[in-house]
């Protein structure tokens, strides 16, 4: 939930002057995403989101963000595209911060994760990486094995310790074996979204509509993007492992790209390292957020349950994989 | 900034089969009121606000707040109405809270008050104040002197001495003085908005276009109203009293429906029974936040200024009134 900048109307209208829209008729801050400010405009030619980007997406960036947007969409992927203004930028500066329009996407997040919804996921993201394939732009995952271990750096042992007793030797020990078991070579890389968490998802009528924001998104294995989903959508709120889920994300994502054997005997090591790198930010927002923070952070030990679950799995039948 | 409830998509699409907008093609929860869980919702005809009431709003006195929107509509006040099911409700249940569909309002909110917007101000609250004089609702003003009363009793001395050493002497000494000099008859009275701030009031091409969120609404001295509305849009960031602002709020009010000499003689202390109150709703929810909370509290130490600066005024010039 986020809205971190307040737009004044003046600074509004004269920013609208960049766009064929014409009038903006009205704009809500809207509760999506926590890492920007983000708004829901009305135009006259219909609804339109304004993304004001702050302090986590470095401005250097945006530029393969957004061409990665646009690029996906070109492909096919439905997703949102950036709007570009009258003199064809897409990326401006309004109240001191990058900001870009970004076409409205229909659809709603599924609350309630089904079957079918993981089944919708599968192909989706499936497609998603095969038309990654083809774009130009690079950008290494800030968030991989060496970005966890600073984070962990930042925690104070104390911190973790208040959380759950042993918090602090888990991790450390955990993110240890990770880091020498995480595959260095022989899998599958392109563009991964890397944060494709339910709310990231869109679905009209039962069918994925579009995925958003893909402000994480970066060149890193395939196969992690799917651990990073077995974490964000295969789990019941009871903390246990529904296989159905996983079986059909699995059987629709290898429709469009079936995995190679490497990728299928790493998905125990990548799914523990998902579950590590969304149990450390959560932790290091938990620890750093200030009472009275307009985002409220998310309880880190959802993933400390994942976590423990993936270092039980012997065998692939686990995730439903033969 | 709220969105309390999530709302599933099966749950919202069962709920919209109670409407003729068609399909809901989206729904985003909105940065707008902090009492409310809001949902911007795109459909086949149009954009419509979806409010679900939380906590502070009891049940019972959603008629009033409904019913009145609908008053004050069809005697030309500018504001959202409830959208009547097919069922001829307007009000219905989802996610085991009372529910409406509002209609959309255009506009935005002012960020940057201007003496401009002071005057529409005053010419939209003059229209509801007599708008409001045929509605038959009745509501008591639950946030007036024995409210606040009722409150104080409800911060700890020692919370209040840690925002600002000597609070809690002078809240008590003050309500007292207040509470005395408070007009117990002789006024004009009626309906009031009783929360009229930049946020709730939106405008287009520098014209009010609407009032929004009636939920204090109630029967209450008109003048207090107005007393709210200096609190509110008519001091500077910098804690400084803008008399231009009040002059143009006054003009434009009493243009429309001028004050009586009793109602001015007693801005004064209606101004800072004002303050006290938004001191005092603020305090509490700075006390009773928990750190992580969804909404972040607002400083009380601004309208702690504000009364400090009434507590000074001696005659109505401070106010621009003559």
């Amino acid at each position: 939930m986020a809205v971190y900048t307040e737009v004044s109307d003046e600074d509004l209208a004269a920013f609208a002057k960049n766009y064929d829209f014409g009038e903006i008729l009205s704009a809500k801050g809207i509760a999506e995403g926590v890492e920007n400010s983000n708004y829901l405009l009305q135009t006259a030619k219909g609804p339109y989101i304004l993304t004001l980007y702050e302090r986590r997406v470095e401005p250097k960036q945006l530029p393969f963000f957004l061409g990665l947007m646009e690029h996906l969409a070109r492909s096919n992927v439905q997703c949102p595209v950036p709007l570009k203004g009258r003199d064809g930028e897409a990326l401006r500066t309004l109240c001191g911060r990058p900001a870009a329009v970004i076409s409205f996407l229909s659809g709603l997040w599924p609350r309630r994760v089904t079957a079918e919804h993981c089944a919708e996921l599968g192909a989706a993201l499936a497609g998603l990486h095969q038309a990654g394939m083809s774009y130009e732009g690079k950008r290494a995952n800030s968030l991989s094995v060496d970005g966890w271990l600073f984070l962990l750096s930042r925690i104070a042992p104390q911190d973790a310790e208040n959380i759950e007793r042993g918090l602090n030797d888990l991790l450390t020990e955990e993110l240890f074996a990770i880091s020498k078991a995480w595959p260095k070579a022989g899998l599958p890389t392109g563009i991964i979204h890397a944060d494709l968490f339910p709310d990231n998802v869109f679905f009209q009528h039962g069918k994925c509509s579009g995925l958003i924001d893909f402000y994480f998104a970066c060149n890193d294995l395939l196969a992690y993007d799917i651990a990073i989903c077995l974490n964000a959508w295969c789990f019941e709120s009871d903390g246990s492992f529904n296989i159905t889920k996983a079986k059909r994300l699995f059987a629709a994502y290898q429709a469009v790209r079936p995995l190679e054997p490497a990728e299928k005997a790493a998905l125990p090591i990548l799914a523990r390292g998902a579950a590590m790198r969304f149990l450390l930010t959560r932790l290091f927002d938990w620890v750093n957020t200030p009472a009275g923070a307009m985002v409220k952070p998310k309880d880190p030990r959802e993933y400390l349950l994942k976590l423990n679950f993936h270092r039980r799995v012997s065998d692939l039948g686990a995730y439903g994989l033969s």
